[in-house]
């Protein structure tokens, strides 16, 4: 029985940003989130990757904030929302950001979230309270590659789970290790080589990502629990992702970047694998949903960090269909 | 991935009802539910037990309704509500009674649940909407004794779990098996013989459960995937309860009813030990909540369908006293 841990109790981790930040009490955990542009535009939720804080969208913000009322949150465990030992799975997730809709934004909103924050922008496809999303962006999301047994393709260990698997280990549960060099140290060792080859395409070094300078600031940030609660499953259980597919009673956007599959050893590096992509589409067209599809395989993971003015564009273009019924695959 | 079965799907299972019910979409499932009594009364909330569907409560809601605007549910995989397999975890069924509050309910309630209903009206007192939950009763509830590995005393297994062990093998996940006759004649067998000698005390067999008769009502509308999601532990992961109790911010009724620990072999036969029940106080105290304590070692686990008028009088003596503060324990 370890503590909650709220955003006071770790004040100094934090550093300015652009965007005023607000904290609501949802209940189990105190969610912080950033809002900008006008109440009056349609409502716009983003929903950051594991290790990343609400203001990983601060750029696109800045674009986005001219044409939506644009909130983004930090999950729990991460960014200044409680720290929830032992309770970071998939549905607590998703229910908070129902609690969320309800409470802050108020009527129905437009959600896209990257990585696991894209699973989560699949989740409320599927699962948020009636009439709560209007449609739904994914960006990059490791559908089935975030779980232990997926339907279909490689799980979380067979992907990227060595990286959260190390950072867990070396920096500790809610940074109880916080050994940064160590980890530093430890990652030529401990990360199989195909992902170390492969992993700069996936996630271009940032200005901020000198290693001598300590953690990077989104790390700091990042309860490392969240790495071993995927990597070990507990995470994703009881949300498999083919059930949860066949729920979704959104249209959607899903784009996917950079990936490949390592010849020698079989390993995905990227969110999700072509199969992976293809299978969750067949699943909610099967199910009379619609998925629209954008590929851009040379896009870092992060398309709003990288490349804020695309991702931007890439919602704004597929926001001006929804009111043309299609069901168009562009690959 | 096994569809979702809503009730007009099973919809031979069902019999009528002394009061009307009703279907709330709550997104991701429909829940079933009956109301009894007056609007301008204060708002109460009942959870029924594993394998239990809410007219479990119908004898105890016509008490009831004199003092309270009453609302018994079903949760998910029970009664009319969506079954909805590989799902059935406290925090999904806890998220569903926060919606169900939010759109049926609509303010500030009681709530009051039986056993995994119990589980499920401590959970509400600690991770509901704030505002939600006015103070709750828990009915006799497996605090810790439901669990794989809790941090005192049995687990599920060392408890009721070949119980439910044996309904889901030869019932089968949504009933996919249905060998009533089968499981009759198992259960001398299949049973540990310390519970097929004090179960009696614990569940008296009713007037309906003949056995030649087949399935009791009540086991007819639940899926039993229920019961293998308890015994797994996919069901009580990601929330721990001596946690969930640290978090528990109303004010409790605990009543605490038959339990005998079998001296050979350990096993308890109960809801929960002497110890659990303790444990479960001292940490809800140990945080700054306030909690009662009731014990009726001779009443069986449900005391609202064995003997409503004592459970009515027993909600009613102590809602009584909320406006009085204290912290009384009565053993």
């Amino acid at each position: 029985m370890t503590a909650y841990l709220e955003a006071a109790e770790r004040a100094a981790t934090f550093v300015p940003h652009a965007f005023d930040e607000h904290l609501v009490d949802l209940g189990e955990v105190r969610m912080n989130y950033a809002v900008a542009g006008d109440p009056s535009r349609p409502a716009l939720l983003l929903i950051p990757a594991q290790s990343e804080s609400w203001w990983g969208y601060e750029a696109a913000m800045g674009l986005l904030a001219e044409h939506f009322h644009v909130h983004a949150v930090d999950l729990r465990g991460q960014g200044r929302s409680t720290w929830t030992p032992g309770r970071y799975t998939l549905d607590n997730f998703g229910n908070d950001l129902v609690r969320f809709i309800d409470l802050v934004i108020g009527r129905p909103t437009l959600v896209s979230g990257l990585s696991s924050g894209g699973v989560l922008s699949a989740w409320l496809s599927a699962f948020a309270k009636p009439g709560q999303v209007r449609a739904a962006v994914w960006e990059d999301p490791p559908l089935f590659a975030c779980e232990i047994a997926p339907a279909v393709g490689q799980g979380i260990g067979q992907a990227i789970g060595p990286v959260f698997a190390a950072w867990n280990k070396w920096l500790g549960d809610q940074w109880s290790i916080g050994h940064w060099d160590g980890l530093m140290r430890a990652m030529p060792a401990e990360l199989p080589f195909e992902i170390l080859r492969n992993l700069a395409a996936m996630i271009p070094p940032g200005e901020t990502a000198d290693p001598a300078a300590g953690p990077p600031q989104n790390l700091r940030e990042y309860d490392p629990e969240w790495g071993r609660a995927f990597v070990s499953g507990a995470a994703t259980a009881s949300c498999d992702h083919a059930s949860m597919l066949a729920r979704v009673r959104v249209p959607v956007l899903q784009t996917h970047h950079f990936r490949t599959v390592d010849a020698e050893t079989g390993r995905l590096i990227g969110a999700s694998s072509d199969d992976q992509a293809r299978r969750a589409r067949e699943i909610v067209t099967a199910a009379g949903g619609r998925v629209d599809y954008r590929s851009f395989p040379d896009m870092p993971h992060s398309m709003h960090e990288h490349d804020p003015k695309q991702y931007a564009a890439t919602v704004l273009d597929w926001v001006a269909t929804l009111d043309r019924p299609t069901n168009s695959t562009e690959e």
